[in-house]
């Protein structure tokens, strides 16, 4: 299956640095995961980032962006099944703009991380020369036995997403609020084979977690549930709907559809297909948003 | 005491956000230090940043900017006394950057993981319209009883700095060896009762540890070491050091000067004033680099 140009820059980039090796994850999943010294305790790892004119317009409320900047690390941790601790600011300033902008971005932070129980535990700020940008470091922590990864899937599990997919771009982007509780309610209950949030697109994300998992997938198409006003192509490839995607044995297909209604009356759960034993992406298959690939 | 534009701002934007409450250090110092379920053990998180045009330029060897970019944190954990554990790194790269810039970036970054025992847990990068932006994200760890912080300063406390100051911009901005060996003799040795690293000029830096202390200071200019080629202006002003300044009673003042010379022959340590009751700091005494001051 064709890795993406990220995907590939990201592989070749992780050879020439010392990475983890005594702890359960590594670079590569939707956090890292660390042995804290307390057993059955992993503290997750993950960082973030958005850019002007690449996440956000300038023309965007400050606090809508805010809420965003946040609320994109907290769907990888829900992806995980973790609940999210301490976050970490980092923000680039241009000269053109007026600190009110930090005011009110902080504003839309603040709430974000009220919402879902995050402190925020430190920072950084500086200038530079043009445009907006932003990092957010997060944590969180989940009992070992809980965590979620992208790489557990078999041929045979059955494919589930939260939500609707594509059209993100109108709204959802700057006001989605993460799939904490549904991350956390399957890791204990259902604990799926392999979860990842959709962030990239299900055109790319699905592509990361067959490849993970040492499968290929097949998909209905008409299965796929698209967002008011978008359509199969938007879903696969738009990005920015940081839902949950989900591999389950079959086995377990019928207790998830059974109590998921009751658990999560407001959120749809579609099924869309099959991983399978390895092979090709279907034809067609698209790739979502992809940062490096050259145009 | 003045506070400059940037501590203005940050004071400001944590009013506006749930800041760790239960925690033995928040934002506000070099690291935040947060429990993490081990009796006698803490985490420390730090977040850091550098933008081209800022901190480097795009004619500066990628590699040596790789190396800057995980030092810099590194220094904060070397002003806790800690030790490094794991970095996640995000970086925004403009359209005109070929992507070989980061294999080298990568490679300078890695000589500096493997040389002070750091691994790459994960990242991110993302497009941004101009100019490269790094954020570097470092977690460490210490006994909690060896915690240094910048606040527990008396006065009557004496003022050292290690190494020489001023003229970074020559080249020491690119290649400084972070104060890790030093720091974490110091707090298991002498546990100075302030300590943090100076990388804004010892101008704003030696404001900032004496204000969290609740104290003033007097400094004799004549016995700031200079880098060659610098004055005592450049050496207050200039920033970018990336060395410790700590605060230590009398009483232990002769322990230190008596073993430093051992265990570190090739690091300087200056005497170079006293911590005082509160008072305001002295004439003509400068600010150093502010990220956020009006022109």
């Amino acid at each position: 299956m064709k890795l993406c140009a990220e995907d590939k820059l990201l592989h070749e980039l992780l050879r020439l640095v010392p990475v983890p090796q005594d702890q359960p994850l590594g670079p590569g999943d939707d956090c890292a995961a660390i042995k804290c010294g307390k057993p059955g305790t992993l503290i997750l790892l993950k960082t973030d980032c958005i850019a002007e004119d690449v996440h956000f317009l300038r023309s965007h409320d400050p606090a809508k962006v805010g809420w965003k900047a946040l609320c994109r690390p907290l769907s990888d941790i829900a992806a995980m099944g973790g609940t999210p601790a301490q976050a970490l600011i980092t923000f680039f300033s241009p000269p053109d703009l007026d600190s009110t902008y930090w005011i009110k971005f902080y504003r839309g932070l603040g709430r974000a991380a009220r919402r879902f129980g995050v402190t925020i535990a430190g920072g950084e700020m500086s200038r530079q020369k043009h445009g907006i940008a932003v990092s957010v470091m997060l944590t969180g922590h989940i009992d070992s036995k809980h965590l979620l990864t992208r790489s557990g899937g078999k041929p045979g599990d059955l494919l589930f997403v939260t939500g609707q997919l594509g059209g993100s771009i109108a709204g959802h982007h700057l006001n989605f609020t993460p799939r904490l509780q549904e991350g956390q309610w399957l890791a204990k209950n259902i604990h799926p084979s392999a979860m990842m949030d959709i962030s990239d697109g299900l055109g790319t994300d699905l592509s990361r977690l067959a490849r993970a998992s040492g499968c290929g997938f097949e998909v209905n198409p008409e299965s796929i549930p698209c967002r008011k006003g978008s359509d199969i192509e938007s879903a696969l490839s738009d990005g920015e709907d940081y839902e949950l995607l989900l591999a389950i044995p079959p086995s377990k297909a019928l207790l998830l559809q059974k109590y998921w209604p009751t658990a999560f009356p407001q959120t749809r759960l579609n099924r869309i297909g099959t991983l399978t034993p390895p092979q090709p992406a279907p034809p067609n298959w698209p790739g979502g948003w992809d940062h490096f690939e050259k145009n």
